[in-house]
């Protein structure tokens, strides 16, 4: 899909090859973005302009890179990947979206700037998560398929990551835990749920894009999900320690809307210590991939020492 | 999928044989999409009672009864057609649910019973809406999958009509229209993607699971666009000539919104003549299936003369 090149990894990357490749597919993963969304001035000209703010907001594109580099991972062509990579993309936005809303989180700043709702109201708001919801499919039913991975196994991955077994039943606990006195075991529920299970899927999908084996994508479940919690429980640090502009979103929401957070519950020490383990297992999981696994490695560390 | 054994409708419908059908149909499908949903004791139980609650209101089925019967107008089992059904029917819930939110048509009563946010709140209503579009591609994932037909075209159908150039944009149109003058082609334009778009997909993909030939397709097309485009002339009548009780919908709603309706632009009498003209086209897309679109004609014929 993308006429960008992709920059194939070295086998262990610096700090500035890991820069250099995340500016190259973050670039490659929005311009497949483009080609693949209806134009702004596709009437209805509103919801197309809000589906395009939200997605070309300054997303980090971790989810679209993941997938991109467990293809990599797998041998395969990170071409093939990238229609799965642009699907979950429009998962995450949209999630995005509709969690910012008033009768969600209520959020008025997201990427530092002004939340979907707040640009376009609320009705097209939810109107743009919907649609993004939606396109996401289509995208991925435009994908290669594989022997092993046909159409319907890639559908059914990226709607029950998405569905109310999993992300949704995230933003559901999440929703109803706000003011609760929540066990560290619930917290984790709400984590794997609300953010593992998409980026775990997002790895995943990167493997099946390679056709890749039983056992790698085993590996590539067991990364995603341990990166994802960390992912999470970092987040979890940063609303505590980090100011609303180093953010680019309102620091200490968690917090001021009295929302369970791993510092709130286990201290902020334990919670530095689990995200360390957490990512040691993604480390873990990656062995069997040898150097073909430097880029989600690298990626992994990236996450752990992110600071925004 | 569903265990209950579906009546084979005989060449030409009465009305008492017509509504046994109508009767039976319906608890197939009833059957079918309590199977496919999760329980609604699986956590979170909230946002599965929310998703049951609106998916089993009374609604009329009459979507996914069409895709029955145009299944069976190709020869098909309609019981190869039952996933693409359910997957229309959560597609069409969802639409409602999102539909009546404040952000949107601010609706308290739907079929009778207060809305999906009336009973249980704004957010919940927001994710049980978001969980039922992601369920529809999981259930449509879960199709056979036919020669013609593979499950990306399924996909693809799917998506499409639910998305931002069709379902969304009517929504879209309808929500920025209020209080603004309308053209008659301009509400043509709206109604053709409210309404016409996903009852046009469900007909479609009834056909694709008979795995039916180009032409039958394409009749199936005329059909479903003329169907459901009189479907709604007939609901904007109804809005100004029913009660909210005979309705079990507030009344007179499309008017206190300054929503522009065909009785409003065209008049009520040319909006009854061309919601009859409609179903002579729709009837005339039909020739092709001869005693086998009986069911499909009478489906058409019940439509027009409904009156709530």
């Amino acid at each position: 899909m993308p006429a960008r090149k992709i920059i194939a990894p070295p086998a262990k990357l610096s700090s500035n090859e890991l820069a250099a490749l995340l500016e190259n597919q973050t670039k490659a993963v929005n311009q497949a973005l483009n080609k693949v969304l209806p134009p702004a001035r596709t009437r209805p000209t509103t919801v197309h302009q809000a589906m395009r703010y939200s997605l070309f907001a300054g997303g980090k594109r971790l989810r679209p890179v993941l997938c991109l580099a467990a293809a990599a991972a797998c041998k395969g062509d990170p071409r093939d990947a990238m229609p799965l990579a642009c699907a979950v993309e429009c998962i995450h936005t949209y999630s995005l979206i509709h969690d910012d809303l008033p009768a969600m989180d209520n959020d008025d700043f997201r990427r530092g700037k002004p939340t979907n709702h707040k640009v376009f109201g609320e009705g097209i708001a939810i109107l743009a998560g919907d649609a993004l919801l939606t396109q996401a499919f289509e995208i991925a039913a435009g994908c290669k398929g594989w022997a092993r991975y046909p159409h319907r196994t890639i559908i059914l991955e990226l709607s029950q990551a998405a569905g109310s077994l999993q992300l949704i039943a995230g933003q559901v606990a999440d929703l109803e835990g706000e003011g609760k006195k929540v066990s560290a075991a619930e917290l984790r529920f709400i984590h794997e749920r609300k953010t593992s299970a998409l980026l775990r899927c997002a790895v995943r999908l990167g493997g099946m894009s390679a056709n890749c084996t039983p056992a790698e994508l085993q590996a590539l479940s067991d990364f995603g999900y341990h990166v994802g919690l960390a992912f999470q429980v970092i987040d979890d640090i940063l609303d505590v320690t980090q100011t609303s502009e180093q953010l680019g979103k309102t620091a200490g929401k968690d917090t001021a809307a009295q929302k369970a957070t791993f510092p709130s519950i286990v201290g902020m020490k334990r919670s530095q210590t689990i995200a360390r383990q957490l990512t040691q297992k993604a480390y873990a999981s990656l062995d069997r991939f040898g150097a073909r696994g430097a880029t989600l490695r690298a990626l992994a560390a990236h996450l752990l020492e992110r600071t925004h």
